[in-house]
């Protein structure tokens, strides 16, 4: 959707817009049942007056092109193709809907296509701020002469053995000692959540994890026909007194849980809670995944060792990813396992992408490799510890009175409880119309309702002073306070 | 396993061997039920004698830690700290038999792992030599200023808007006219088979394709619990005349071809076959994955245009990757469909593992942009055409009545029809002991048996007449002659 009319022609601009649509129609890209964008939509993206588009849609229905319906909406009913053969094409819509995977949440969906709106201030975004990410260095990284090859070839299944070196010997800083054989590289945290659920777990099984969890916002076992049944968490982190009886009731496969800077609450699991929760699982034969996405953004101390620093029984799957520190882009993460699941989670890797990008795998090995990224580490800590004490100023300024918080010791969250009954799904409309993007607690477990998960790490310090400030005013007004 | 003995210590190798193991189980790596490497294997790792390995083994065997069986291989069966909870440790074995997703066919896992082994001639790899990989061009991408920026953080869930313009563009030339908005990037043409298969099909359907195909070789549609359903090829392609009857009598809810340059076979589409495809799809309202994964790799003349260039009723969705051009390693690839079907793969590739990697993304637009995709493929181009004159002049030479062939007019593959009976297993398994590593047609499906796929594009060239003439004498010795 880049054209734009030719303003200079002489041909009118609802006949130009005419054959656009026409054009896209005959291309089979706007196929028989696609809903077309709105009539708005497209006056703003061909720079014209809403009625010359409506007059151009209007002859297009006439012609038996288009049709509208009573909410509004306009889809392609015809082509000029079909009148020529007796079979109908595809109805693309059926297939659409035919897919085992599950789609994303609408709410998902819809923030992940705000997220690309021009301007828009996004309060409750998971990543660090692109100022924070070291592009400069990256590129000189490329350009600067190596020790290691950089190849443009495929790599092993497990991922490429220097990178899997590196991350074995920066774990032995966290307290968890292992090998590059006991290592898998992977697209992200996300995609070993998925290769797990492909590869390990039975349908119909269970999954243990906190209550809320950002695991609720995304359909990654659901798909497979499992199911997440949460625990309760308080500020040590989740509760472990029901395992057992979650586990014998539910037929839990498997315990998912974020100890180090919980998403989305921020809570940083104790020692005596990790103890405890190592003990309960070791008790019950029931394996964890530990997701030590936010590990390394703490503020004020390092965070007591990983549970896979204390696993003689390999109880643990352990996920790392560089995508909270260095950058989502180059897409990696890792995953710490026993051999033969390291082994069969590199086979089905195998089967659906074969590898992570060597580009990025070269670009990683290298930042850890030359101690770059330690020092990247010690400055996002810096900047990121500024962030919330600016956040947490600016909550104790505009939301007194309106909501209750805890200060997190690390990672990007404050998880904001609101104190006064705001319907939430009006409250994020409303944001939105103003240009403020909000991740409502709701998205991690549909029974948290009143939450917002504020993210100090992605937007401006203007824009986050702006956009709490303007949501401030939002909650008082549909409060009528 | 990158530990070796210290062979100027005092304590004997084999008790350091011993502490090694130990050291291994404690830490969960080697967790109970767990195959470890065998004797020979690990005497090669170490770089000591086979009996020094058996000393150790044999100690830990009678301390209870590991047993062997009466094939040879040894298991881990207890550690130290099992002695002292009540629950056993996860049984990780059945808990890797347990995922929904099929593991990869042992002949592929072989290969996958072989194709790592030093100084393996590969000469049934699907990749391009390392040496026709543009690495220092690449890395000149990297260094040189450019026009567009260069991000570290998330793509748009559609990839890189740069990126899918300039391959709206480049498709142009193909004959395909389509815009940005109705292209996804991915992770190569295989992670967009996963995404079709997980998002547009349900289970139970059938999916038809050319009889031998790659698609035999993975598992991406039948871990969705669907089948493949083979149709004939002649020297043309695809057999149309049984569409009808097998859509109705397989309930197919899709074709997959590769009309280009077919793998295994090298098959070339002809202009007549297209037409008759796209009537026979037409008149059934089957939808159609065209894989144009080789459709740049001519050599006298361009192939006839893609199925989707003749589409008017958008039956096909279409499949590109820089993998078999430019660089495996980037892991990008792209898919051509209406608008609806690229949201919702996209969708599902956001939750799968949010989007390939920028860094590669950014670099595919630069080569596409500046020009240099188009000029690097010349020159590809006129290397894999000498080289395939090289193999076939091989063939010649050393399986004239052993085998017949044809010659393909483009791609990386000879599909080579053994004429006399071979034991093909013993064939591939005396070929790996002497270096050689073959892909057997029965890869491709299990009634060709007596054909191997022969790639052109990966072994040097003194391999590849070592390796073919090797190959040849084995075949000669195993039926006699």
């Amino acid at each position: 959707m880049d054209w734009k009319p030719d303003f200079a022609s002489e041909t009118p601009l609802y006949l130009q817009i005419k054959a656009f649509i026409i054009h896209k129609i005959s291309l089979g890209e706007w196929a028989v049942g696609t809903k077309i964008p709105s009539q708005r939509a497209l006056a703003e993206q061909f720079g014209v007056n809403r009625s010359t588009v409506v007059t151009a849609i209007s002859d297009l229905i006439a012609e038996g092109l288009l049709a509208g319906n009573t909410k509004g909406g306009t889809r392609v009913i015809n082509n000029s193709w079909n009148l020529l053969t007796a079979s109908p094409p595809p109805d693309w819509s059926s297939y659409v809907q035919a897919g085992t995977h599950y789609p994303n949440l609408p709410a998902i969906q819809h923030i992940n296509r705000a997220e690309f709106q021009e301007g828009m201030i996004r309060l409750g975004t998971g990543e660090l701020s692109p100022d924070l990410l070291p592009s400069e260095r990256m590129k000189n990284i490329f350009a600067e002469s190596s020790a290691n090859p950089f190849t443009l070839g495929y790599e092993e299944p497990k991922g490429n053995l220097a990178l899997r070196k590196q991350i074995a010997q920066y774990l032995q800083g966290n307290g968890i000692h292992t090998s590059s054989s006991n290592i898998l590289i992977v697209s992200g945290a996300l995609q070993a959540l998925q290769l797990i659920s492909m590869g390990l777990l039975q349908r119909g099984s269970a999954i243990l994890l906190e209550k809320p969890s950002y695991l609720y916002s995304v359909h990654v076992f659901q798909s497979n026909s499992m199911k997440l049944v949460g625990l309760p968490m308080d500020e040590e982190g989740i509760q472990t007194s029901q395992i057992g009886r979650y586990k014998k009731g539910y037929n839990a496969s498997i315990l998912y849980t974020i100890p180090t800077f919980h998403n989305p609450t921020g809570t940083l699991m104790t020692e005596e809670r990790r103890q405890a929760l190592m003990q309960a699982c070791t008790d019950e034969g029931l394996p964890i995944i530990e997701d030590d996405a936010y590990r390394e953004l703490w503020f004020d101390e390092p965070p007591p060792l990983p549970l896979k620093a204390r696993d003689p029984h390999a109880l643990v799957l352990y996920l790392g990813t560089f995508s909270k520190t260095l950058s989502p882009g180059l897409r990696l993460g890792w995953v710490v396992a026993p051999e033969p699941v390291i082994e069969r989670l590199a086979d089905i890797k195998m089967q659906n992408d074969y590898g992570s990008s060597s580009v990025s795998q070269w670009a990683a090995a290298e930042w850890l490799g030359r101690g770059l990224y330690q020092e990247h580490l010690d400055e996002i800590r810096k900047q990121l510890k500024m962030r919330r004490d600016v956040a947490v100023q600016l909550l104790q300024t505009y939301f007194a009175g309106l909501a209750i918080w805890r200060v997190p010791a690390g990672g990007f969250y404050i998880w904001v409880q609101l104190t006064v009954d705001v319907p939430m799904q009006s409250l994020f409309e409303r944001a939105l119309k103003d240009g403020v993007l909000l991740n409502p607690g709701s998205i991690y477990n549909r029974h948290t309702g009143n939450y917002l998960r504020i993210s100090y790490a992605y937007a401006k310090l203007h824009e986050l002073e702006w956009g709490l400030k303007r949501v401030a005013i939002l909650i008082r007004d549909l409060v009528g306070k």
